[in-house]
């Protein structure tokens, strides 16, 4: 039996620790099962009852008359239910028992020790701290989730992974109320043995899914998920994340030299963006997306560069303008294709006949990539005949979704029903408009072999991190070693002095640098005054160029080696002008990241200010994204500030590598 | 008969143009009053019919055989019907007919010609392109908006003033459906004659009303609806705005040299923040707010200058998560009073008692501004249980809302019903807690007097502006002029020197700006160059600080003097760092504005940078700011770019004053 076999489909299921009281939440698996119409045998353990709420129980798994497909564990004594699972032969159990790496560094041992055994065992794992299994068209209720208490959802193409048990909860019923129709939903509790990634490896597979949904509150597996994605997309299944966290890692934007390179949450934006994961910023729109990207790939608009075009059709100037203003706000334009209007305002007057050929119509234009209708109040009284039109337009190439303004379950409802994306809020249309124009293929991974040599376990100071970046093709400032004494060196003046120490973090705070010295005798003024904080100078040849960029590597510890661009600078780091993609990026990548730095826009003809060398900064960032295929990646940190960029070429003047622990 | 009372209590009213056909909209407001129960007399006026849907119809107004008190005109010849209410007397017509300003330039002079006309006649008007009123005690549905076809709407505090007929219908419907009670209604159309301003003032002294929302797509009587704000602050009645508009007239933002000053959002924020209006950004949060704020007044933070504190109290984590993480985002914080943990998560075990002891303890805590109960499930199912710790919770100082996770509808309504704000999303629930945060007092203009002397209608170059701005008490860079072949002056160098002339505008780009001159032979040579731009140079003095800033002031069409300060430079340029108030300002208001300036944190401290003298620039903006107090108002513009900035001091270099046309 297959592991999702064994997941969705079990043909029996041992619910250890069922109890016989229908009000607790143990109950909950077994009179959610049943009320939903399981159609596999149901086997409540319960070492102190012989029958639990009318069905034989039996002492433990190992008593159980026929072989158990999926254990469901509710009891504390978590080990021991496992020991039985293996000696059983059951494939998969469901902990909900917490206790584990949810209560900190003691419970999380022990996870680690249950892991072992289990994998000793041959018994999979979900959870611990997971609030189950539900499988809607297989009629697989193995959840203590409240939200079972709903009569029969509406079965669908929907599935969904959660790392919160409760939000999976506020998903299913807020879309089944909507009429959307739901597929396989998993709460993936601590992810001590399966995962998101494995999880969405299965949903890919699974003929019944058609749109994955992710709630996240972290990324443990960031390479399997990544993978997961990957085949989901090449399985026509998109991928849509919501991702909490995004305030309280921004916290953690270390206010260190490299730590302040890039916030976690950018990190996983160009995570997602890398995976072809779609993400969404509000949690309606998680779901309420759905219909809009099922069956579909990543647009390719007509022609690239420009804004994304959405053509809007409505029956209510206000309602209208309320997503036209949002769509706005992301950068997305309102067109009206053949008209002077922005939008394409039908009076109430118009037909059904007459608004369904302007959708079609809209639907075959090639000056849009996108039609939305919004609804009026008749979306309110009639809501038949105000979907009427959306309901029959024919599915295109490009996706339609409905705004309706007033109260309008019903309406919502028909349309969900139809498979037409339809949105209670201007926000949450907006902004799934935002993530499917924003959603790219994922990225084919150049097949770009290791480097093949090793980087010692040096602590690098500036000379020695320049060095590198040179071994990486990076241009760097022309520099020498000067001692004291003498200090003694062969650049033509202009030149820096530095104190060249792996040990002075902050260099120009700590008095260590001197900037255009103009003579020799300046020169030996400056590294005598220099000399206080150690011994030895690194000279550099003084390079002047039109402004002044930062690049930086990070290896992350949730998803991996990074590259960021940003504008050089104290304003910028004030603004957080950054970009930052996975590592390794190409050239023309590099470029793309470029033009995306506002403050880099003094270099690519801001106000007929002289153009800087774009191409040779490109060649600077995709030049350190390239520290990713370091055999081993022993470097956590690298950061280049500045590069300075000139009408022709650009020159690393300051370096900082760090290595892992 | 008051204006009010006529509006929303007339005692009969005539609808001008009602259909005998029940599915017209024109036939809309006779059926919606019948089926509300409007207690007054219904007159259909229609020259063709003796009789309207079971009600004996009228030719003219004149006809009618009692007083009118309010007209609702829905056909084309509006100057004829307005023509028969100034004969007969009819207080105020509401007109639903469009063609008028709505419709061009030709429209628009209609409408002047119109409401000229019902001045003289006595005739107040509503519209036209207005849906109308309603009253929901008052059982007053003189509306063609559909939204009326529903059953009672419950009654109740929340009145609304609404530039679009439609969005009000969709605030009521939604609003309805959840059980919040509304009062007065009102669609102002074009605000011919009654604009939002003067309808808010009847709202503000309306004993019903307690709280009045505004849905806004422009400002058309900015100073009466500032002073109607204010009274509706005094009689202890939040006004709460949704504005739309934000990204088109983003685009607006003017390339040119004082255009670039601030969006006209910026303007509206700043306006809306004086006038102690609260702003919502999202559409439901409009509603949704109003109970938070209810009987309120704008928060006084227990210690100023802290972020603001909202204590969460949930038994759902991945609930409270999605509301903590988008409350981090607006910079307000969440604490959990005695306790290790950032939210207080009580498990589902916890009793209602207890539940509401610990609501209540938090009430009455000083270490939090605002209480947020997230509630999962079992509000879905057990409706009642689940908010009833929170409805048993007493009003305290401190304002408390939920949030409910799934779809739970009935819920909803049990906390509507009992005052308490309830909301549906995330987002809008923190969308409304940032608004509550930055509600204002409306701010008491000084009592300054008008500027007792004129300025000159001439053109402004560089030198006759810094010469006002001296008048002003600005600090200016030395100056003086110098004139071709000889360019002769006494100032000590290095100097700088620019063209002076009105026609140049942007002058470096120009060539016309050398900076640094070291010394008479120098000053010669870049004058003679500069002079093929003009023959008259200004010479100043170069002044030298720790950073650049700009201050600007204009006179917004929309919302009056402004003033600004940003940072200098083509970065902050960029990054539109800056920040906007209605001016003037006091040197303490000028002062706040700098510390919100991002890029002025350099000499704020930050990194350990030297601090410059921010007072003395706070000066300069209040200074500035004082252009608003000129006699009659001619300056339409003016600029200091840049204000250089010192340990001590602060000095003007550049200036730029544009008078009205």
């Amino acid at each position: 039996m297959s592991l999702a076999a064994a997941l969705f489909a079990p043909r029996a299921v041992a619910l250890v620790g069922a109890s016989g009281d229908a009000k607790k939440n143990t109950a909950r698996p077994q009179r959610f099962l049943v009320k939903h119409g399981y159609a596999g045998s149901v086997l409540p353990i319960n070492p102190t009852r012989a029958e639990v709420l009318g069905l034989k129980a039996y002492r433990s798994v190992a008593e159980a008359p026929q072989p158990i497909d999926h254990a469901f564990i509710m009891i504390p004594e978590v080990e021991q239910a496992i020991e039985d699972c293996g000696r059983c032969g059951v494939p998969v159990a469901s902990i909900f028992s917490d206790g584990f790496a949810d209560v900190g560094a003691e419970g999380a041992a022990r996870q680690a020790r249950l892991v072992a055994r289990a994998r000793a065992l041959g018994v999979r794992l979900l959870g611990p701290n997971s609030m189950g299994v539900i499988d809607i068209p297989g009629r697989l209720a193995l959840t203590v989730n409240a939200v079972l208490e709903m009569d029969a959802p509406p079965a669908g193409g929907i599935s969904m992974v959660s790392q919160s048990g409760t939000m999976l909860g506020t998903v299913l019923s807020r879309g089944a109320a909507r009429g959307l129709g739901f597929c396989k939903l998993v709460s993936v509790g601590n992810e001590a043995d399966l995962g998101v990634g494995e999880l969405v490896e299965l949903l890919a597979d699974d003929p019944q899914t058609r749109v994955i949904l992710l709630f996240l509150e972290t990324v443990r597996d960031a390479a399997r998920l990544a993978e997961a994605a990957r085949r989901a997309h090449a399985a026509g299944k998109p991928v849509v994340a919501y991702k909490l966290g995004r305030s309280a890692l921004g916290e953690r934007l270390a206010r260190s030299h490299t730590g302040a390179l890039a916030g976690s949450d950018a990190a996983l934006d160009a995570y997602f963006r890398d995976c072809g994961i779609l993400r969404v910023d509000l949690l309606e729109t998680l779901f309420e997306i759905a219909p809009l990207v099922e069956g579909r790939t990543p647009p390719r608009l007509a022609s690239a560069g420009r804004a994304p075009r959405v053509a809007v059709v409505t029956t209510t100037g206000g309602g209208a303008a309320s997503v036209v203003d949002r769509l706005g706000l992301h950068g997305i334009e309102t067109v009206a294709p053949g008209r002077d209007a922005p939008i394409i305002d039908l009076t109430m007057a118009a037909t059904t006949d007459q608004y369904a050929q302007v959708l079609g119509a809209l639907l075959a234009s090639p000056e849009c990539d996108a039609v939305l209708a919004v609804v009026g109040s008749s979306a309110m009284f009639h809501p038949q005949l105000a979907v009427e039109p959306i309901l029959r337009a024919r599915r295109a190439a490009k996706p339609l979704a409905a705004f309706l303004t007033p109260h309008a379950e019903q309406s919502l409802a028909l349309l969900a029903k139809a498979g037409v994306a339809a949105f209670r809020t201007p926000e949450a249309c907006a902004d799934a408009f935002r993530a499917y124009f924003a959603w790219r293929e994922p990225r084919v991974r150049s097949a770009e072999v290791e480097f093949d040599w090793e980087i010692q376990k040096q602590k690098f100071d500036e000379k020695s991190a320049l060095d590198l970046f040179g071994r990486f093709g990076i241009v760097v400032a022309e520099s020498q070693v000067a001692r004291a004494p003498a200090f003694g060196h062969s650049l033509p003046y202009p030149v820096a002095a530095k104190i060249l120490s792996a040990d002075v973090a902050h260099k120009t705070e700590a008095g260590g640098v001197s900037l255009g010295i103009a003579d020799a005798k300046e020169f030996l003024e400056k590294s005598r005054l220099l000399s206080r904080l150690g011994d030895t100078i690194l000279v550099q040849t003084m390079e002047r160029g039109l402004t002044e960029a930062i690049v930086g590597y990070r290896d992350d510890s949730l998803v991996g080696p990074l590259v960021l661009v940003g504008a050089g600078g104290v304003l910028a780091e004030l603004y957080r002008d950054t970009v930052v993609r996975l590592a390794p990026v190409s050239v023309e990548e590099a470029e793309a990241m470029i033009g995306e730095v506002k403050g880099l826009a003094v270099i690519r003809g801001y106000r007929g200010l002289p153009r800087g060398d774009v191409r040779a900064l490109a060649e600077t960032v995709a030049a350190l994204s390239r520290l990713a295929l370091v055999r081993g990646r022993p470097i956590a940190e690298a950061e280049i500030n500045p590069v300075i960029v000139k009408r022709e070429g650009a020159v690393a003047v300051d370096g900082l590598v760090v290595l892992k622990e």
